[in-house]
């Protein structure tokens, strides 16, 4: 028999790899942060002795939820500024507020917030893009979260820098800072084709060339966007970005609300990813991701993203799922479109093949890192259960998420973060409410 | 200084009357099931002498929510059927399962089970039509839920009735038997244009005039509803209701997915009510409600209806509010639509002026019943907090409803219902789960 760190016996395992597939009455077995094995428990007990055992006897196991877009940060400005106009929103309230309280201290605190949030909705990785993304590496390593940080550029200045160079060389260093962390990863994180020159561009490609880094922006999120690029520069951003050879298996593209059926090719055969971001594309009116399902269909990989807190204002992939099948159901007209299985697919290896770590996170698979989600079903909202990939997506949702582990180590256990700090986090929550003055007490 | 039950201290209410308002630091004064008065803390120490006193120091008390439109009973089909083509879904799972299963135990054991999860998600009222309704009645007393019961009418047998006259006789009975309970209150429920006859519904609108009933009944929910309706009577289904003399203030239309700007017209001249059920609607792929924030607009009222647990799959209007607001942002093209203050009435006094209940729920107003719903704001994922009324919508979840009162009665108490019967309501879905054969284990 091996010795094992950790043996966890579930009632249901969705590995998403094979697709499609519900393992009945398995075990993960897990040694030193990896999954060793993935079998039946009366095969695990014989072949196992595990230093600990969790039994999930009502639970479905399922790989940590890869929050593919965030600025986690912004979880300070939580619903600050709701139902109004995107470009009010954008001008009167959110910049307004970043410009005077945007620090390092600011997105380390947000960032811890959100982490704590985050674990505790199942989700294990996030994809970040915000200002001083060392805070939010430094935040995400003191939660124990698995991170890819974006490295930020824009072409005007801010409180972390003053124009792209800058900005990436400050991302440089910090990548250099971080570079052996096994739980943080990066992204050259140039933030839009309206805030991001040709010259620019193409500065970040060479370096995620150099670096073999992916590619995060935002990319064909309004109407606004898309007409600015045509007076701009005669074409739509995403050719704009074909032109200048973005297009690429590391590129991921945010949002991605308006594409043509010509665009969508273009994506796919690039081999580009969408992080799919419903709740934010509905709530700020970006647009009716109308064609996600096609984009699917064509094999454009897609994972899905929160945004941020303050245009969802849930960092919460279960509520993502939900409606990314919900929506896209509606949009084709068809029932049968972004089945439970396939949305529990972009919401775990989509979001790690996006980020290029598939070799290492997004399924329950033997070699993996030991990133992992447990969902309990029986309370009386999930009962009765003919079929748990269902009741993942439709009638679940983060409430009943009990255990979390990332790289081996327990998070959350029986819906109680390992980590006491919730205190700690309620204060600091408290503090910045009180300093960022709010329009309403 | 006045005796009474109960004063409920809460750091928010929402009264939903006035429109729009926040109260801070005021309590709410219960006596013998009703509100006698909402005021600042400060005055109601001075003015009542309570029996009770509940402190909901971070919460938010709003009125209970209502449930515009379910079966309940179908809950012991939750997710049975997903992702399936609408008719296939109902021709080879849903109704095959209904034809060999429902009883009235199956109705009663159901609803019961609908009413634990309906009450644990802040929910005190439900508009319910399915078949054999004395048993979801006795289920909504014994639960201490308050319910608008379907007498439902349909032209074919079930192994309810026979026939429209069959039903007819059965609703009024049930009627009799229930219409000196408190909490129970009844709509005329003829299924769906497509489902009744010309002569059903002139019986039906005759019994509605002669009862003071409202009548609750599915329409425009698909295309192809509308399509038959066209080949068969050569008029839209709104159109032959108004010719046989339905629409009018007690007619609650249930999804109303789509609407010509002129049937918006009708229904607003009529004073008609639309059960609005997102997730319903999306999921089962009947459509976008493109138009119903102009039929909001135009003046019709608006409730939200989770459908059954079969097609949504979660009795939570929580979600509904989230998703009806998000929904009609993007289908509008502006953020302001539906507001947090708007899908709040929608979700509370919408629901209770469809079913004729506005005189008694829906609002925190003295004299008015004590169906009340706190929401605690002070979990790490609801912080921080500037404006109670995004959280409720856009942030919080069920998981954040903490106490529920019916008619001043406590069901829900600091997240625990008081009625200990979960136990009980386990077992139930575990034997119904093992009788209905599942396509998955």
């Amino acid at each position: 028999m091996t010795a094992i760190d950790l043996l966890i016996e579930a009632r249901w395992i969705i590995p998403i790899e094979p697709a499609g597939m519900v393992l009945e009455n398995h075990a993960a077995a897990i040694d030193n942060g990896k999954i060793v094995a993935v079998l039946q428990q009366q095969e695990a007990r014989l072949r196992f002795l595990p230093r600990q055992t969790k039994h999930l006897s009502h639970h479905v196991l399922i790989p940590g939820l890869v929050n593919l877009h965030t600025h986690a940060a912004m979880t300070l400005l939580r619903g600050i500024a709701d139902d109004l106009p995107l470009m009010e929103w954008l001008q009167k309230h959110t910049w307004p507020t970043e410009q005077k309280f945007v620090s390092p201290q600011f997105v380390y605190d947000g960032t811890l917030l959100a982490c704590a949030e985050m674990l505790q909705s199942g989700i294990t990785c996030f994809n970040d893009m915000y200002f001083f993304p060392e805070a939010a590496a430094k935040a995400a390593l003191d939660s124990g979260m698995r991170a890819a940080i974006g490295l930020i550029t824009l072409d005007f200045p801010t409180a972390y820098g003053t124009d792209a160079d800058d900005y990436l060389a400050k991302g440089l260093a910090i990548r250099d800072v971080f570079r052996e962390e096994p739980l943080i990863s990066f992204c050259l994180a140039p933030h839009a084709p309206y805030t991001v020159n040709d010259r620019n561009f193409s500065r970040v490609l060479a370096i995620a060339e150099q670096c073999n880094l992916p590619i995060h922006l935002h990319i064909h999120e309004t109407q606004q966007e898309i007409d600015e690029s045509m007076m701009k520069y005669g074409v739509r951003p995403i050719e704009r970005l074909r032109r200048l050879g973005l297009l690429g298996p590391g590129l991921i593209g945010v949002h991605a609300v308006h594409l043509t059926p010509d665009e969508i090719c273009l994506l796919a055969e690039h081999g580009c990813s969408i992080a799919h971001c419903p709740s934010s594309n509905l709530k700020l009116a970006s647009g009716l991701p109308a064609l996600i399902s096609n984009a699917a269909k064509q094999g454009i990989n897609i994972g899905l993203g929160t945004d941020s807190a303050a245009s969802n204002n849930r960092l919460d992939i279960l509520q993502e799922m939900r409606l990314a099948a919900l929506l896209a159901k509606a949009c084709s007209g068809q029932a049968s479109t972004f089945s439970a299985h396939e949305v529990l697919r972009m919401a775990t290896l989509g979001g790690a093949q996006a980020l290029g770590l598939d070799w290492l996170i997004g399924s329950i698979s033997p070699g993996k890192s030991a990133d992992l989600c447990a969902i309990e079903l029986d309370s009386i909202s999930q009962l009765p259960c003919y079929d748990p990939a269902s009741h993942v997506v439709y009638s679940a949702g983060r409430e009943n998420v009990s255990d979390v582990w990332v790289s081996g180590k327990c998070r959350i256990n029986s819906r109680k973060p390992v980590e006491n700090t919730e205190i700690k986090l309620k204060k600091l929550a408290s503090l910045w409410q009180n300093q960022i003055r709010p329009r309403q007490a």
